[in-house]
C-alpha cells in the first residue's frame, strides 16, 4: 500500500490495533501513526504482535488508501471522527496514551459539542427496580438542565439513563462497545435507532466488530473521558462500572454515587467508594450539578499532570522533521524528505502537525521555521 | 445550710443548674464547685439566675447536708455518681465544662466499666422499618462482640438499637433526658425496666424531674461523651440525632452514618453528614468495629486541643489553698484556712483535688507541699 496521511493512519490503527494497546501507543508516540503505520506493514515495527495486526489491517478496507472506510461508514449512515476532524471531543487527550485512534458516530449531533456539556450516569445491568428509577429520573433532571446524558447502552441502569433523557426531550449518547451498526444487546435495538435519531451512538469498533468481552473494558475509559462528571447509580463491588468510575477518577473528574439500602448488593460498590473517597455522595441532581459546574470552572481539573513543554509533545518523526529544517530560509519538499530520512507521507503529516502547532509555516519555496526549535 | 464537702456541692449542683448552664461553669471553674456553691447560697455569686438557682435548691433534698439525696436516689432503686465515685465515667471529662454534676444512674452494672466499652447508637423516632431493622440487627451485632450499646430510649431508632442488644444477650445503657423515675416514654416502661435489670439506665436530671425540650438536647452531649463512636442509623436534616453527632464529632469521637435510599427523608441526615464529612458512611457493623478499635488505639482521639499545665487546670480555689502552702515544711489546718482566705469546706476540697493531682501530701503537722506550684 502506499503511504497514507495522518488520517488515514489513524483509520487504519482504529481497524487493527486493539482498543489501548500499549505498544501501539508507544509505538505512535515514537514514529507518529504515519510513520509507525509504514513501519506495520513494511514489517519493521518490532511488534510482536506486527504480522496479526498486518492481518486484520490487510481484511479491512482501511488498507485501501483514501475513503473506502469512510464510505463504508457513510452507508452504514455512520461517519468516522479522527483528531484531525472539527468533530473530535478535545477532552480524549485526557487519555493520554489511551486514546483511540479514531471514532464511528451515527447521528445528527456534533459529538465534540455534546462531550463539552455531558455527564455520565453507570450502573449496574443487575440493577433493582429503586436504582432504575433513580437513574431515570437524574437523567431525565439532567436532560431538562441543558446536559446530555451519556451511558454505555446496557440493560439496566444504562438503558433506564438513555430513557430518562429521551422522556425529558433531551439528548443523550451511547458509546457502544462493538461496532455502531452492532445493535448490542439485541433487544435494545430500537432504544439505540432512537438515540442515533435524537443524540448519538459512538464506538471506537469498526463497523461490524461484535461485542467483546475486552472491549467492554477499554469502552468504559471513553466514557469517563467523553463527560465532565460520573454518577453511579447502583454498582456492585467489583464491575465494569466501578471500572468506570475509576477511569473518572484517575483523570480527576468528578465521581458521585448515589447511596441506597445498606444491605442491597447492587449499592454494595456506590457505598464502597463513597467509603473510600472513590466518589462523593450524591443526594439529587443539584448535588450533580454543583459538581459539573465546579469541574467546568477547572476548580477540578487535573492538577497533577505538568504541561509538558510543547517540542516533548512532539513525537520522534515530527521533532525529525522540526530539527531537519534550515535555521534561516525555506526547505523545499524534496530536500525535507531527504534530511529527514523518513518517508514523503511521515514528512507531510509530521509538517501538518508543525504547522498546526505554530513551529513550522509554507511559504513560496516549501516551509521555513516559525520559531526556533529551542523555543517552546 | 452549713459548707458542703466537694461531692455534696457537686449533687446540690445537679439539683439546682440546668445541664451545661455556662454562668455556672464559670463560676465553678473559678471558685470549684465548694466555693462556688457557697456564693450561691450567701447571696454573692454574682450570678443573674442566682436567687432562682438558691430556690430551686433550697427546694431539693440537696439542700439538706448529708445523705438525704442520696437516701432518696437509694429508694427508688437508683443512685447518684459524681466525679468523686469511682463509677464516674472519666471520658465525660471530655466535655470540659459541660460535663455534668453528677449522674444518677439505675442498675447493677457500672457506668465507668459500660462507657469504656460502649457505642452510641441513635436515630429519629419518625424512622422507617428500614431504619429500625438496621438499628436492632447492628445493635445485636455490636453486643454479640461485647460492646455496650447506649442510646436514649426514645420510639424508633433507640427503642430498636436497645431491644437488639437485649435480644443478643448484650448490654444496653438508656440515657433519659428526665430522671431516672420518670419513665419516658410512658409507652417504654417495662422496656426501661428491663434495661435498668440488664444494664443501666442514666440520667444527669434529678429524680422526679420530667422531661423537657432542653433537657432533651444537653442530654444528647452525654450520649456522645459516654461513647466510644456514634452510629446515626436514620435522621432527618435537623434533628437532635444530628446535634448527638455533631457533639460527637466536636469531642473527636467517630461518627458512622448508615446509607438508605436516596429519597427517604428519614435518611438525609445521614446523607447530608456523609457528604458533608462530618460522618463515615457505615455499611455493617465491622465497619463500626474497626472505627472503634482505632478510637480505642487512640488513633482518632483529640489532637486539637492541647493538654493543659497541671497548675492551669486547677480552678480558683485550688490555686489559693496551693498558693498558701508553705515552700517548706508543713502547714495545720486552722493556718491554712486562715492563709487561703476561704470557708473550711472549699479548703478541704481543694486540698482533695490538690492531694490527688500529687501537689500536696498530708503529715502529720497537717499538709505539706508535693512539689514546688511552678512545677508542672
Amino acid at each position: 500500500m502506499s503511504a497514507p496521511d495522518l488520517r488515514s493512519a489513524l483509520v487504519a490503527w482504529a481497524h487493527c490495533a486493539e482498543p489501548a494497546d500499549p505498544a501501539v501507543a508507544r509505538l505512535c508516540r515514537r514514529w507518529g501513526p504515519v510513520e509507525a503505520l509504514d513501519r506495520l506493514t513494511s514489517g519493521s515495527s518490532g511488534l510482536p504482535h506486527g504480522p496479526a495486526l498486518q492481518a486484520r489491517l490487510a481484511a479491512s478496507d482501511a488498507a485501501v488508501p483514501g475513503t473506502a472506510a469512510d464510505d463504508r461508514a457513510r452507508a452504514a449512515g455512520a461517519r468516522i471522527v479522527t483528531r484531525t476532524d472539527r468533530e473530535w471531543p478535545g477532552q480524549l487527550a485526557d487519555l493520554g496514551d489511551r486514546a483511540p485512534f479514531a471514532l464511528w458516530v451515527a447521528g445528527a449531533a456534533d459529538l465534540r459539542l455534546l462531550a463539552l456539556r455531558s455527564v455520565a450516569i453507570v450502573g449496574a445491568r443487575a440493577c433493582s427496580a429503586y436504582g432504575q428509577e433513580v437513574a431515570r429520573d437524574w437523567a431525565a433532571a439532567l436532560a431538562e438542565l441543558q446536559w446530555c446524558v451519556l451511558s454505555g447502552g446496557a440493560f439496566g441502569i444504562d438503558a433506564a439513563a438513555h430513557r430518562g433523557a429521551l422522556a425529558a426531550g433531551g439528548t443523550t449518547v451511547c458509546v457502544l462497545a462493538g461496532g455502531v451498526d452492532v445493535a448490542y444487546p439485541r433487544a435494545h435495538e430500537a432504544l439505540l435507532a432512537r438515540i442515533a435519531d435524537e443524540g448519538l451512538v459512538a464506538s471506537e469498533s469498526p463497523l461490524g466488530e461484535p461485542v467483546r468481552r475486552q472491549r467492554f473494558l477499554s469502552r468504559n475509559r471513553l466514557i469517563a473521558a467523553l463527560t465532565r462528571a460520573t454518577v453511579v447509580v447502583e454498582a456492585a463491588e467489583r464491575s465494569g462500572t466501578i471500572a468506570t468510575a475509576r477511569a473518572a477518577h484517575a483523570m480527576n473528574r468528578p465521581v458521585l454515587a448515589v447511596p441506597g439500602p445498606v444491605h442491597s448488593p447492587a449499592s454494595a460498590g456506590c457505598h464502597r467508594m463513597i467509603q473510600d473517597r472513590e466518589a462523593v455522595l450524591a443526594r439529587c441532581p443539584a448535588d450533580v450539578v454543583a459538581a459539573l459546574d465546579l469541574a467546568q470552572a477547572g476548580a477540578l481539573l487535573p492538577t497533577v499532570a505538568v504541561a509538558p513543554s510543547r517540542r516533548d509533545a512532539l513525537c520522534e518523526a515530527e521533532r525529525r522533521v522540526l530539527d531537519a529544517m534550515p535555521t534561516r530560509g525555506s526547505i523545499g519538499p524534496g530536500a525535507l524528505v531527504a534530511a529527514a530520512a523518513l518517508p514523503a507521507a511521515s514528512v507531510w503529516a509530521a509538517l501538518a502537525i508543525l504547522e498546526d502547532g505554530g513551529w513550522v509555516k509554507p511559504d513560496a519555496g516549501g516551509w521555513r521555521l516559525a520559531r526556533l526549535p529551542g523555543q517552546r
